[in-house]
């Protein structure tokens, strides 16, 4: 059994961690903390985990937890990241990282976005976390950067068209839509019920959401190229799933039933990539709860434009599902090891 | 008192005008119509009317409509709707006609989208009711076609730009979003709750919605060339409201400030559009209620992409309170009569 | 015009003091307040006020406000009201309080369920506001105690059978649900969406309630003698109003048929309360965003039990549109105005 | 490996029975049908099953599924439930069925809620499905009756009171409140979207819900003697979820650290009832997606009265999840295989 430690356990990518990680054959969570709530029992906080789980949240002390802990997963929001993670790789221990602290590969673009790198010599040796396009690096990585939940389905979603140069880099326009759950567990008024039920926004409009470096980065790689994208984030009244719907305009000739072959080729043996048939298109209701990306393409007869939908459940596909389809692939289990759930339909 | 009748008053758009017109200080609603609900009383159907309206829903005779109404509105489907109008213009009544039967002006484009029309003749005569745009012919007009709730939002969210011609007409993208009211009240699997909440989805994807031809020929008219978009609706488990995020790329050099001052200036005295300030956004959770549309813009510094997001109520500015707009304006009425109420929030 | 001041404008009684007083023709607000907001324009705030209101948002400082105010409500938490109400007073202004600090008459029961009450002598003189039991005394009154929004569903539901000993007062038993805005709109984590949609509970279970006392004060005046009620409260994951389902066992022999004819007559011409038809029951759906309070009732045939179950919206006949027909009866306005919208369905 | 059929699988029980089943180690689903979408792929009409399941739904033709299954699960509406599984039984496969059909004891009952039964002597033998109180009798059983959603949720509630005849059986209010998926999955009016959502209504009020027989028997049984209950179902916008808030008056003295500990001693070992601590009550969101009943309760120190809460995923405990629990009971699976899924928070 694998004894594992999830740091920063209290927020909602913490508590998926340990819903999931329930279900798992070969691991056994030992150790969790929590600033907040140091003391209470995790079952207190969420009460799901009544009589399955009997943990109580620690302080987070690095050492501490690495003596009972072999595997760790830092569930911190961005810089409280970076101050810890060195020391638990010191220790020997390895780690998924569910913040954004090591997934870009610039600390230039690091201090850009988000302030100076404390250490940014790791950001060489993290390895961005994609299975599906980076899996044997997973494999043997002792920092994987767990990416974020935007991305993951903006890249999912563009990956092959870009790996085969199918589409103008310089058109590329994703208006994607999340969940609640992205905005964490902080109790901020803009995030209370009444203020986001029954309504439908838009935010950080015109360029500025933090996710837009990792995105143009990793496709940016697929390309080939240096790209920028426009980038929309909308906020949509429900608990979990992003759905993106990503507009390019293509290359040269394309049809649609090419394109769906396209995608099954490149995704053909992913165990967690749902390639849908001509005419359909994904729903946040169909993999909530679960760790599927579900992808559905089309092409506007009479613009040209390609347009794909693609979807994902934030807190799994798009956080802690992935990161331990990461700590799979790290420890060479079989990488749908708990994993397997469907999505809770209604 | 204007004598108004309802014909088709058991659906949302119904029961909305008939909640708008009762605080209404000039109409009387003499007459609703329903074939499936014809001998119950409304507030039967719609229980938020008891003791303030006792009105028993008739077949649609309109014959026997026309001797106890001036002023008719028709909120029927597509197709019934141009089977009846003709009737109540030739019986002297003026009508605004809520379906999508006499929006388009182009008879071939209707019969492309939806089936040959039955009295094209109309086409000509009908005037496509956004007063922003068209106040003048709508106050003289007999027959008014109320837009589109989709075409409302995106319509009025491009005008400016495209007046101006600051835009390149051939780079429009509307990605919108809906609540679940404005698939009306037909009793089918996609629309029970179970289905829709908690979940986002597009639908209509690639070019096949439609409301496609309505705001094409009305964004050609305003650039004064013939253009097409890229629309993708979204189903949002709310509701009720529109919020449309537009992207288009510049035709030349543009600035925020420069495009603010704009949309103040184009839509200087509207009682209903309001131009948000920089770097705000709409939300449906403010129209709500209100036959505002909220717009709020930007440029996206990296890409260059202006980005339009505006925001109706799809059942007040996308159907019913934009219907008795035109009423007001037809009549000589004040343009805001019985249409003050703000927003209800939370 | 009345001129106006709200006192604790920032929060949902607040906007909706706001929004139903934009339709009130006999009122101008000239001074709205907010501790934590101060120097804000409350369109800031509420974006729904947008270009209907142009006030900025002052600290409370009670002798500048009387200065431009006639009248007065205060909108503030339970003890912060009591530090202001008498100053208000004193400048001989006329008060509604929607907070707690004035509903109970005896200065023990506040003690035992808050705090020493820092102004008892004012106990004595507030009356009330529950209009449908006490509009002769609110017309005189210079103090108004609004009532809270479970009460006013509870206690207008069982007035009838009360006044007319028609049920055992040691058998009540009310089981109550709301929307969440009757939390109020502080940042608390257990207000997050997330942590309320799609989730119902209990809270408050076993008579520790705070609308208890005031429940059973004004049940027991109905009664003639002190009864005691067991009261549950619950969690519903919608935005707005309070259905509350009461049980009691009859007196002696009653028909469905006359309850029904007693809770009509005893309702007689009132303007906001709908009893409805046999074998109808009222839905919080159906009174959102108006000042109705819809009852249904029945006899259970099999336990001989009676059921009643009454509905408001929270925010207006338990809040705010209570406090305006309040004011509307305290300055000799109808009673109805500004108060007419009927529900916004869906 | 177990071979199992699910007749009626295109309804919620259907699906979810899919979905569970997808990760038990014991069995197979070799057959599905559905009379409205035979031909139609599982994964067509539920795309959470995509790539997971690659089943064609059949018409119900009994003999050709007992071919091909050894243990049927009848998901079918009462009536035609009945019809069916003479026929099953007869020709040796083990039955649960998910319908009311077989929950009562007493033909009488049956005709006199629902109509006449077709297959009476099989009253006798059906057990009732509930594990907690009858699991000996379930290994043995070939035809199980699965209980009732809100029966589950009350009985599991009241029966160590009951069975230690701690109440006045005369005086017992179950007020419960169910998500919509309750309501099943045909297209009806008021199962839309809009015509539920921000809404809470009571139904069924004043003793004629069909659950009211099922659970009296099963109470009485209990009890040791013949009760009536008051019960009122209550529609919660919400996907899924039952709580149930049950009053009752003790017949003696009781303290709640003596009841707590009573519920805790009666259910001790069960591995899907959750006794809560003192002053903690369930929510609907903790129990969401998995099979626990969760159980709070207190007494009103004012009246004296027992207040008992219990919470259910009206789909998994409330149906599909017991009916798996039945089913490895019959089958000599360890009682948890398949249903060890933790809530799905938030």
């Amino acid at each position: 059994m694998l004894k594992v430690a999830i740091v920063g356990a209290s927020g909602y990518t913490g508590i998926e961690l340990l819903r999931l990680l329930h279900g798992h054959p070969e691991v056994s969570v030992t150790c969790v903390t929590s600033e907040q709530s140091a003391g209470k029992n995790v079952a207190e906080i969420f009460p799901t985990l009544r009589s399955r789980y009997n943990l109580v949240l620690e302080n987070l002390e690095p050492v501490r937890i690495a003596e009972r802990a072999d595997f760790i997963f830092t569930a911190l929001p961005h810089k409280a990241a970076m101050e810890v993670v060195p020391t638990f790789l010191k220790l020997g221990k390895r780690v998924v990282d569910l913040s954004a602290d090591y997934r870009l590969h610039d600390a230039r673009e690091y201090a850009a976005w988000y302030e100076p790198h404390m250490n940014p010599e790791l950001l060489k040796e993290a390895i961005y976390g994609l299975p599906e396009l980076r899996r044997e690096k997973i494999a043997e990585a002792d920092l994987v950067a767990n990416p974020g939940c935007y991305p993951t389905s903006i890249i999912l979603g563009l990956a092959p068209l870009l790996k085969k140069k199918l589409v103008n880099p310089a058109t590329i326009i994703a208006d994607a839509k999340s969940g609640v759950s992205g905005a964490g567990r902080s109790a901020k008024v803009d995030n209370l019920y009444c203020e986001v039920n029954d309504g439908f926004k838009a935010y950080g409009v015109g360029g500025v959401h933090r996710h837009i470096p990792e995105i143009e980065q990793e496709l940016s790689l697929l390309a080939g190229k240096q790209l920028t994208i426009t980038f929309t984030p909308h906020l949509v009244p429900m608990d979990r799933g992003i759905l993106s719907t990503i507009y390019a305009e293509p290359a040269g000739e394309v049809s649609l039933a090419g394109l769906v072959e396209l995608y099954r080729d490149f995704y053909h043996g992913e165990a967690f990539v749902r390639v849908l048939p001509e005419n359909n298109f994904p729903s946040t209701a169909f993999v909530r709860g679960s760790n599927f990306c579900d992808i559905g393409l089309t092409v506007d007869k009479r613009t040209g434009r390609i347009v794909i939908v693609s979807a994902i459940d934030n807190l799994i596909k798009g956080a802690s599902g992935q990161a331990i389809q990461n700590m799979n692939i790290m420890n060479g289990f079989p990488e749908n090891l708990g994993l397997e759930s469907l999505g809770l339909f209604p």
